[in-house]
């Protein structure tokens, strides 16, 4: 454990998905004391842009609020961040150029966690926001490992993946759960032998809901979390 | 909703507790959207020394560390400060004092939530640290208001609160829930009426365990959370 270490979460995108992803960082650190925990500090301010709806070119850009999270984690002395939203890192580049501390990539992390499977799959399905599959940074690092990816359709989209995710957003997870468990198994229909649950919402609600496919998927925040408390263990 | 409203979270006191701490704020906001919950910056440094042992004289005091803590919160934009462990507000005033945002009293909130009960008690039971219990905060308000204090003996402390409380630091839930039953249960009979759960470790272990006499409690850290909530709401 490094004196130095202090995780900066630039959170809010979701508020609930924040909580979560603390959460997996308090699950993933094997600790017998309070001491032992990793340390953060977590900017939670969830009045930003709405990032499907700047992507979409249908609402204004989030990114300064981003630069001001980003600015503020710096200045309470933050010595690495984490993002745990898949869509906010569409705004990577311009965001680490704003940080003097180093931002983890959570495709990065999440790519690590899929080598280490067991059982690497062939065919990999992802469900994600218009704005994560349009940046293609997923489908780019599957595709080099010679990964097939299944993708939602802009229909399944329209119908499940976004009004479940804004279900989730009011806390309605039951309702945000079976739109989402349509999404997800019309991936697993199309031949997908796991999923990528790259919103941070989706996880959340198909754990609320008891997916009884869920040990059949790759969550990227609990990937990103378990990146983070590695390298707070000195791992 | 206030433009310049930010919650500043004192955590680390301990993680979990925190994490508690942040989804009652989550919950005590009714929101329809993401931008509409309220904002907040949590330091949530464990790295701080024991406050119970400090308060015990076996142990250094946390004090420099709190203010640490308070100096960055302020730095980040708080507006306002709460924090989520009531044994730490054995250094309020000093705390107050290193603030420019002003600090919400965790007791002060759990007396509101106390007089708006429908059915106010005339015996309430304090489950707390030797360090809370010794500084009288509760007791001090609540016979002000003539309710008579059902306390723990110092034989109930060593055998079943103070193993519980770091029992579930460790993250060992069970374990914890089933010590702080028997502290509970010890109050209840004795004459409380209802129990004042004022350390932040208390009630996650008596849910995690689906104690009985829930209902018939006091949860300070849900005050403080419905008070910030209320701020935030204009209320």
């Amino acid at each position: 454990m490094s004196e130095s270490f202090l995780l900066g979460v630039l959170g809010g995108m979701g508020p609930l998905a924040t909580l979560d992803f603390q959460r997996r960082l308090f699950d993933a650190t094997p600790a017998q004391r309070d001491q032992q925990q990793l340390p953060s500090v977590v900017w939670n301010v969830p009045q930003i842009a709405d990032r499907q709806q700047a992507l979409a070119g249908t609402g204004p850009s989030p990114l300064p609020q981003l630069i001001h999270g980003i600015t503020r984690l710096n200045q309470a002395g933050a010595s690495h961040i984490a993002i745990p939203c898949n869509t906010a890192h569409h705004w990577y580049d311009a965001l680490s150029e704003a940080s003097d501390a180093p931002i983890l990539h959570i495709v990065d992390a999440t790519l690590a966690a899929l080598n280490q499977a067991a059982d690497k799959p062939q065919r990999v399905g992802i469900i994600a926001t218009h704005g994560t599959l349009a940046a293609g940074w997923y489908q780019q690092k599957l595709i080099a490992q010679g990964i097939e990816v299944i993708e939602p359709t802009a229909q399944e989209l329209a119908e499940w993946f976004v009004p479940g995710c804004y279900a989730v957003k009011r806390g309605e997870l039951d309702e945000g759960g079976a739109l989402l468990v349509r999404q997800a198994q019309a991936l697993f229909d199309r031949g997908a032998q796991t999923l990528i649950l790259a919103c941070t919402e989706v996880p959340i609600a198909l754990a609320a809901v008891n997916a009884p496919f869920l040990p059949l998927t790759f969550d990227p925040a609990q990937a990103l979390a378990q990146r983070c408390s590695q390298l707070w263990q000195g791992i």
